[in-house]
């Protein structure tokens, strides 16, 4: 097995959290429809209200920059940026 | 989207690491083989050593029960527990 894990944690604005998860499902179907090296890529709500994990998993380096480079990640990004409260805490794992 | 995602972090103890990575592949093997309510198993290091984080997910509830009562999951995991310097820490994250 090889690849990157990526653990992503966003917290949102009071009050953003549906606009958030309405940009967030265009997103992860953007990365899954065009990433061929995007293995995963899934919102999670966590205990804590406006706090959420994404899970992502890549095939190499090329793939994790691949996805900050794209199109739908640049655009969606900037769509989701409003609905933050900060900037994304970013876990990068190397897969065993 | 539905599902339930974990984020299990695992400590080993001091030199145990390459037979629990050993063991820990024969066990996700086993869930992604027979485990239908599991959608996600891997394996990843973090930037410390011996540290591992497992990222997971589940269709639902009855999933992750059906997970912790698996023949694998509990023979497996008998083998992991001597690798491991204590219990694991389980994270719970429902899915949007």
């Amino acid at each position: 097995m090889s690849g990157i894990g990526v653990i992503a944690t966003l917290r949102t604005q009071p009050g953003k959290e549906t606009e958030f998860e309405g940009v967030f499902a265009e997103l992860a179907a953007a990365v899954r429809a065009n990433e061929a090296g995007n293995s995963y890529y899934k919102l999670f709500r966590t205990g804590e209200t406006g706090v959420y994990k994404v899970l992502e998993c890549y095939d190499d380096d090329a793939a994790v920059e691949a996805h900050r480079a794209s199109d739908h990640f640049r655009t969606l990004g900037a769509k989701l940026g409003p609905c933050l409260a900060g900037a994304p805490e970013i876990e990068r794992l190397p897969a065993v």
